[in-house]
């Protein structure tokens, strides 16, 4: 039998899962459900039912694990807590700030109704946050260094698109090279915040707006791009479709150490992705987490989890016998 | 009161463990063991006793983990299951075929005695199998390299000391830049034995030995050189002691992968290690599974485990709590 996963929200992450499925044999999508019109709602696969979320309770024994594709802001800190009393869920909360408070919710309710709920899940939080938490662990007197990119910052694309003028725009994030190399020698720089990222944007402006003005009001743009070297591109829409349409995204998590008796050694441990699709790798990390909140609740465990808190064996489909074989 | 840790094996692995417990506040050295006459050892951790082998048992209720550093060919088969009738231990096994059974010897003992035996810990295996493991469950249409170096290969400079006429060598190991950079292209290269490493290695010549024999018999040795590109180079003993010394190491784990409804995306997961010195980052990851063996025997936890049975929180010393708010 199969584990029978939902899928509430239907955007680039929630199409993600659904491709995410497709490659786990051991996981089958049981419904889709939208706060749109269902029947506007058309998806990949053939035969599974799109539902709206009023009806989701009646889905309570019908699905192993319900999988939240929500936004951080306002969605998740509502809808997390909420369905964790009916489902085994996985959410990718990605508000950093506040992830204690969220798991303290999703927590009592878990416990309340004796569900698994697994939050911020994906490469950040996720991926990444395991790997700084293994490196610090393993190398106490050190420094850690998180670089983002290249890839595309919904956030930032968006704040472009707000400035009066703007039609359409991309923003990428992109790592100091120099930077990189600094961290990745031993060399532990202190580094601003100019010197770790370049912002990059490409920019397609309503008829008869001024490019000078709207380039001088972004590179000043506070909090966003005011305090990093930004560059700015006018392109055409044509030309924003054809060479920007991707969310490609990636990054670098790096510790640097020192061991021996006077901490005359050097080490660098260094994690990186480079993902052509930021929302399907996610969705790709949240089905092996899909995986582990069931085999979690099946073993009768109840309450929030982080990825800190679960052991890599769950995340597989291969018995501690296969991977001490064929991985260990 | 801090966990108290037994060493027992005072060789490279030994001494760094000796250094990793000075980094990590929570943990003491309590002990060294050793099969040599105890008098003839002496340790850098002042006021710690150094004792025979023999003496192990008296020390049953002040160690609460011990650290076997034995080696894989012959110690740790029989050591490891017969500590952990007395001890909660970790070693560093690292003979891949056989640690299945050295599981099954383990699990049995420690669960006779409910001790905790954590086995196969260090880098690879350990931090690359972790690695390995995560991307296969997350990536699971992809496929898995792992490249070893710069750095030296204790095995194979022992095989180019064993040879006539060799008075002492030291032997690196170092990845095929190109096939490196396919496999982060997402390429997905077929690689041959040669197409992935280089072998280099520094001799120093017994008077009056011929070079270009025993150049001959390094690059047709079977199994350790023949089926690689070797470079061979003749040094004095005084350049090797001076340039060829250190136990640097480490590697690269990469996983490349495909998702999207047609597979139409591409995903590098990259993991690489650059370390000064190999036993003593080896000892950095066996100290933080030392405190995980704490933290699992006090819970009441027993038999054997590897890194992919315990979850990541137990390596640390901060709280849930802490680890959220700091490190998610």
């Amino acid at each position: 039998m199969r584990i029978r996963i939902g899928i509430l929200g239907y955007g680039n992450l929630g199409r993600g899962i659904e491709c995410a499925i497709r490659q786990n044999a051991d996981m089958e999508l049981a419904a889709v459900f939208t706060r749109r019109n269902p029947a506007d709602v058309s998806i990949l696969t053939k035969d599974v039912p799109v539902c709206s979320v009023s009806e989701v309770c009646n889905w309570k024994d019908k699905i192993d694990v319900m999988i939240l594709c929500g936004g951080s802001a306002t969605d998740l800190p509502e809808q997390t807590p909420e369905y964790v009393k009916w489902f085994n869920v996985v959410d990718s909360f990605d508000t950093h700030a506040r992830i204690p408070e969220h798991f303290e919710h999703v927590d009592k309710a878990a416990k309340e109704s004796g569900k698994i709920g697994i939050i911020s899940v994906g490469w950040d939080p996720g991926m990444f946050s395991l790997n700084r938490m293994y490196a610090n662990a393993i190398l106490p007197k050190g420094r850690d260094y998180t670089f983002w990119g290249k890839g595309v910052s919904q956030g930032h694309s968006d704040a472009l698109r707000r400035i009066a003028g703007v039609k359409n725009a991309k923003q990428y994030t992109i790592p100091v090279e120099r930077a990189l190399e600094s961290v990745r020698a031993g060399e532990n720089p202190e580094l601003t915040t100019r010197q770790k990222h370049i912002r990059e944007c490409f920019v397609v402006l309503e008829e008869g707006a001024d490019a000078a003005e709207i380039e001088n009001e972004i590179k000043n743009m506070p909090n966003y791009f005011a305090d990093y070297d930004t560059t700015v591109h006018f392109v055409s829409e044509e030309e924003l479709i054809k060479n920007h349409s991707g969310i490609p995204h990636g990054g670098f998590v790096i510790r640097s150490g020192k061991t021996g008796w006077q901490e005359e050694n050097s080490h660098v441990i260094e994690y990186s992705l480079k993902l052509d699709s930021n929302p399907e790798f996610t969705a790709c990390v949240i089905a092996a987490y899909a995986r582990a909140a069931y085999k979690l609740s099946k073993e009768g465990q109840t309450g929030c989890k982080t990825v800190f808190d679960i052991a890599p064996a769950y995340l597989s489909t291969a018995s501690g016998e296969e991977l001490r074989k064929t991985l260990l």
